[in-house]
């Protein structure tokens, strides 16, 4: 399947500049023969989570979200978007660990759409980066999913929760084949990209997409660097700090090749490490 | 701490020559003011699961370790040396999983030795890799313990290991700001030093030293490519593909700015993480 990955600059709560942007790229993409156009972490509203926690009203996500599935189902590409939503995740159990927002209980999502602007697969975000998403969203608590997608095993994770591979176990574990990836990531941490997604690609062998946001945001610089990686750990596709669509052939037989030639996940000894942790106390 | 790393090529089951290029190795260490000198894995006997598993007399183990002392001794240097030892770790229930090697139980050992050549910490390699190492060697369970060594807390772990992350969180968890990686890696994986192991530094934010084999020994041909990565994920020092000694400076300071820029290790989620898999059945 070839995937196209945006990086672009979003303007904070203005949704109809930034739609136009992914329904751009989305003709783009499709043009180009691609099957997925992945989106960067909150690209709709954009990335700005004190002013969406403040401005943001949920009465205009339902028609958002139909909109952003008109624009997969026009240009018949699969698309996935991420925008805040109110948590339907929690258990009488969570509540009591970790009470709702007085304001509502925000999470931050990913939503893949196939051509047909069905949705698909959900995600929403485990681990929060710093006190400004502390303070205006709720950390979930799912382990990310996998579908068929084209004939590819495929999950998401979001931003921060890529940079630990514990969550990119939980994906490959349950079979993810490729892994696609909405962030929002400053200026500074060329490292994420360079280093780590290609880590994440090769220790659990699979195709990584990560999509950011370029420019200034509210009070953010971003580092654009948009990268994909292959499951040998190279780089497929990577973008500078400007706009631009990325396009990267993913598929399945490099993933089976990298795991006959060294087989990471059945030498995992997640036996023992149950018990290590366990034994720290 | 000035930490050295030794890139040689060994000659396998020749004793004498390889206590020399260590005994010339910790000699040039000592003079440069460096504070321990890791070495590769096996290096005292050579890289040679198959020949070491039909030809080695464990007899010779004793002296060859009081000999490796004696080079710590001499010269006033910390040493890291990696040598196969009969298994003393076995429990009951661990007979009952795995029964010792028909001819004894051998795991791939690393022992770090301070600069009077008393033994301070050991380990046994957790992750064996491929079947030439599995024929040879059994393979421990214990996870990599971590000791004050120079005022920097400090583990190790052996080769395969170091590319699974999970090996690494255990030695991180535990307290480490350093690890040291005796490894014995073929040409060809050179992702494994320049993405992995800087991804490892990276996502536990602590250095990392890997001091591979060089050249030919038995059936492998050695990458070389040895490397230091900081805890933000930089290159403190790499090899080429030739013998070499490497120095880097590793502390206690970056790994502290690290930790405090982006809090990894407590922004994880290790509840989840079990829940998670036990979910999976």
């Amino acid at each position: 399947m070839l995937l196209s990955v945006l990086q672009a600059n979003a303007s904070v709560m203005d949704v109809e500049a930034n739609l136009r942007t992914i329904d751009d790229a989305a003709q783009r993409a499709a043009h180009a023969g691609a099957g997925l156009l992945l989106t960067p972490e909150l690209f709709p509203v954009g990335y700005a989570p004190l002013r969406l926690h403040a401005e943001l009203d949920p009465a205009i996500l339902p028609d958002l979200r139909e909109r952003l599935a008109g624009i997969a189902r026009r240009h018949k590409v699969g698309l996935v978007y991420s925008l805040p939503a109110l948590s339907r995740q929690h258990t009488a159990d969570d509540d009591a660990a970790q009470p709702p927002h007085a304001d509502g209980a925000w999470h931050i999502t990913a939503t893949l759409l196939d051509a047909s602007g069905s949705e698909v697969l959900n995600y929403a975000k485990v681990h929060l980066f710093g006190p400004e998403e502390h303070k205006a969203f709720v950390a979930a608590q799912e382990p990310p999913a996998v579908v068929d997608f084209n004939g590819i095993r495929t999950s998401m994770v979001i931003c921060y929760d890529v940079e630990f591979p514990e969550a990119v176990r939980a994906a490959a574990t349950r079979g993810a084949e490729l892994l696609l990836v909405p962030t929002a990531l400053s200026e500074g941490f060329d490292n994420v990209p360079q280093v780590l997604i290609r880590a994440r690609a090769l220790e659990s062998q699979l195709n990584v997409a990560y999509a950011n946001h370029s420019g200034h945001e509210d009070v953010y610089n971003f580092l654009g660097g948009s990268v994909v990686a292959g499951p040998d750990g190279s780089l497929l596709a990577a973008a500078g700090e400007s706009p631009t669509l990325l396009f990267a052939e993913v598929g399945t037989e490099t993933v089976k090749a990298a795991r006959a030639e060294v087989p990471y996940l059945s030498d995992r000894r997640p036996e023992l490490y149950g018990q290590w942790r366990d034994r720290q106390g």
